[in-house]
């Protein structure tokens, strides 16, 4: 439904493009930036602007960068002969959050998926490819996801580009959540815990 | 904890402001302004500064307007002689959706309410006032929400700006919404309705 103020309903429109938010989400939260200064709105469209300006790839890992390298493929503390190889920049974030990680990163920015006409030419796997053979990695940690494309890209990566390169390959674990109880545990993910146990 | 993209860390900052936006969603909204054209997200930043540029409130109704007088107050098409006074312009939008009030409008942009310290000098009713004792309004519908503010609100508006001025006042009905089985009803309404209960 349009209201009588043509700027109002543009801006409702713009929130309601946004993943997750529907009509109600984006009333509130156009709303919102009208009930705020003027200074505070701009600062809010300048955010976007700006970061859409200064933000490309990093040309070593394809994470997002404000620097033609990123900090991290800069930092000379940090192991560059292991790589983490994740789906998207979101992902870095988690792993720099838990900080316990001192080699690189890739990301794939996508992963495979046949069904989404989604192949490995539409993911960073060239970069990869120019990466480890101009480099010196030697292990990669495969860091996708515990979904069906997750999987399928980390076999991919796996088998056709990494193992003909004789570089050391290793998977995240799966298994029950850490603070997770057996009851919320779903059949798949039992099971792969039971398959995957360790010794005690 | 913050990325090694400054201008990133800013719009995901910018998106967390947002009300109901916690740190994950705002991440989201991030990448996805990151994954879109440049225009897209400039014409995102251009909406959140024009709206607020443009938009102000009416001098009758207080609703939000591009325009000195809204598009419903100088509409002579509608009733100026009954007012509905809701507590936010999103109020107005659904009853313009429903598109059966043919009458103006009044918003008070709040709700009285003593433990958060909001008077009725904070919200709008000087402005009401004023519209009174000029205008012709000769009927009003009280229709804010049916919680305790809301009935705060329109229990003093009603008593001291309203009938002692002689205006005709009424309020929306409450009771069980329409749709729903009496199993959902929590016991407030289902007394509520019993109370206000209609011959049939």
């Amino acid at each position: 439904m349009s209201s009588t103020v043509p700027s109002l309903d543009k801006l409702i429109e713009q929130f309601e493009k946004l993943p997750g938010i529907g009509r109600k989400s984006a009333q509130r939260m156009a709303f919102y930036v009208l009930s705020q200064p003027f200074e505070k709105a701009e600062q809010f469209a300048n955010a976007v602007v700006t970061a859409h300006k200064n933000i490309r790839r990093c040309s070593v890992c394809c994470n997002l960068s404000e620097t033609e390298i990123c900090p991290v493929c800069s930092d000379v503390m940090r192991d560059n002969s292991t790589i983490c190889i994740v789906e998207s920049p979101r992902d870095v974030m988690s792993f720099e959050r838990v900080g316990e990680y001192r080699g690189l990163y890739h990301v794939m920015h996508g992963l495979i998926s046949p069904l989404d006409n989604i192949g490995p030419d539409a993911i960073c796997i060239k970069e990869l490819v120019a990466r480890l053979d101009s480099g010196n990695v030697k292990e990669a940690i495969l860091a996708t996801g515990a979904t069906t494309e997750g999987e399928a890209t980390a076999i991919y990566i796996a088998n056709k580009i990494l193992k003909p390169r004789g570089i050391k390959v290793s998977r995240l674990s799966y298994g029950i959540p850490i603070g997770s109880n057996l009851e919320y545990a779903d059949e798949m993910t039992l099971l792969r815990a039971l398959k995957d146990r360790n010794e005690f």
